[in-house]
C-alpha cells in the first residue's frame, strides 16, 4: 500500500496514520524476524512499501524506531494486573490464557517476539524484557502474596520466553502446531506451581 | 597466545591441537555473544589471537566451524541418558542439577547458549536445538513413560532455554546472580511436573 493513495481515500491525517502503522507493523516483523542489527530502515521501509527516509521522519533513529514500536498495548498490561483479583487456585490458567492469546494475536506477538530478539544485542530491547517481567509479572506475583515474588517472576517470564522461541522462532513440533487451547492446558500446570506453588524441592 | 610459541613447547601437533582448541573456544564464545551473522572469521581469528586464514584452514566454511564446535560434549548426552535410571520422583531435581552443572561450566554453557543464538538465523542451528530437545530430553520423557513424552521433552526444553537467557543474556535478577545450588531447588519442581505430572489444568 503506498501512503499517497492511502491519503487520497481517507484525508491527510488519516493517511499519515495509515503511513505510520504500517511503518510500525513492518519494523516490529523485521525486528522480531532478523533482530536489532539486521532490520535496517532500508528493509523496514521496503516491507511498508514507503521510502526510508519516511520511517526517519515519521520515528527518528533506530533506537527510537524500536522504542515506539515495541510499546506493549495498554489492554495487555490492565488483564495483567487483573489477574490477581480472580481464584488463587486457578490463576496459572488464567495466566496462560493471556500469555497464549497474546502470542497469537500478530501485534503482540511481535513485541514479544522482537524484545527477546533484540535483547541479546540490544541494551534497550533486554531492558523492556528485564521490565515486563520484573515490573509487569512482578506486579502480579507480589498480589499472590506468596514467598520470593521475584524469583517466581522470573521463572514465569523464563517459560514465557521459552515457549515463545519453541513455537515461533526455533518451531520445535509438536509445541510449534498445537492449538491455542491445548498449548493453555499445557502451560497452566506449570505457570501456577511458579506462581503459588512450593518453590523448593 | 600464538601458535609458533605454543607450537615450540608442545611440538608440532601439540601446537596444532592447542591452536585448533583456542579457535573452538573463541568460535563458541563468538557465537554465543554475537549470533551467526556477527560472529566473523575475523572476530573469531582475533579472540583465539591467530590469522583469519588459520581458522579457514582448520575449520573450513562458517557452517562447517559451528557445526564442529558446537557438538555436546559425549559425557553430557550419557549423564541425559542415565538421569531415567534413579528413583522417578526425583528425576526433576537431578535433571537441573545437570542443566545447572551444564550451564555453569564454559564450554557447555558456550554450546547451549550459541545454538540458542544463532537458532534465529541460521537453520542448523534451529535444528541442534531441536534434535538436543527431541532426541535427548525425548529420550529421557519417552524412558520414563508418561502420557505425552514430545510434549514434554518441548515443556522441559523451553524452561531451559527461557532461563539460561534469564540468567546469561537478558541478565534478570534475581536469576542472574543466584547460586547454582539455589537455581537447582528453583528448576527442581518445575522440571519434576513437565516430566512426571499431569499435563492438564
Amino acid at each position: 500500500m503506498s501512503s499517497s493513495s492511502t491519503a487520497g481515500r481517507t484525508g491527510r491525517r488519516g493517511g499519515e496514520n495509515t503511513t505510520r502503522e504500517a511503518i510500525a507493523a513492518a519494523a516490529r516483523a523485521q525486528f522480531a524476524e532478523h533482530g536489532f542489527e539486521r532490520a535496517t530502515f532500508r528493509s523496514i521501509a521496503a516491507a511498508a512499501g514507503v521510502d526510508p527516509a519516511l520511517v526517519v521522519h515519521f520515528y527518528g533513529a533506530k533506537d527510537e524506531l524500536f522504542r515506539a514500536v515495541m510499546d506493549m498495548p495498554a489492554e495487555v498490561s490492565a488483564a495483567f494486573a487483573a489477574l490477581a483479583d480472580g481464584p488463587r487456585e486457578t490463576v496459572g490458567r488464567r495466566l496462560a490464557e493471556l500469555v497464549v492469546a497474546a502470542l497469537e494475536r500478530p501485534l503482540t506477538r511481535s513485541i514479544v517476539i522482537g524484545r527477546i530478539r533484540c535483547a541479546s544485542s540490544h541494551a534497550d530491547a533486554a531492558a523492556l524484557v528485564r521490565e515486563t517481567v520484573l515490573r509487569d509479572v512482578g506486579q502480579l506475583t507480589r498480589a499472590l502474596g506468596g514467598d520470593r515474588p521475584d524469583e517466581r517472576a522470573v521463572l514465569v517470564g523464563s517459560q514465557v520466553v521459552g515457549v515463545a522461541l519453541a513455537r515461533y522462532v526455533v518451531c520445535v513440533e509438536p509445541i510449534a502446531s498445537l492449538e491455542p487451547e491445548r498449548l493453555v492446558e499445557l502451560l497452566a500446570p506449570g505457570f501456577q506451581l511458579a506462581l503459588t506453588g512450593p518453590l523448593d524441592a
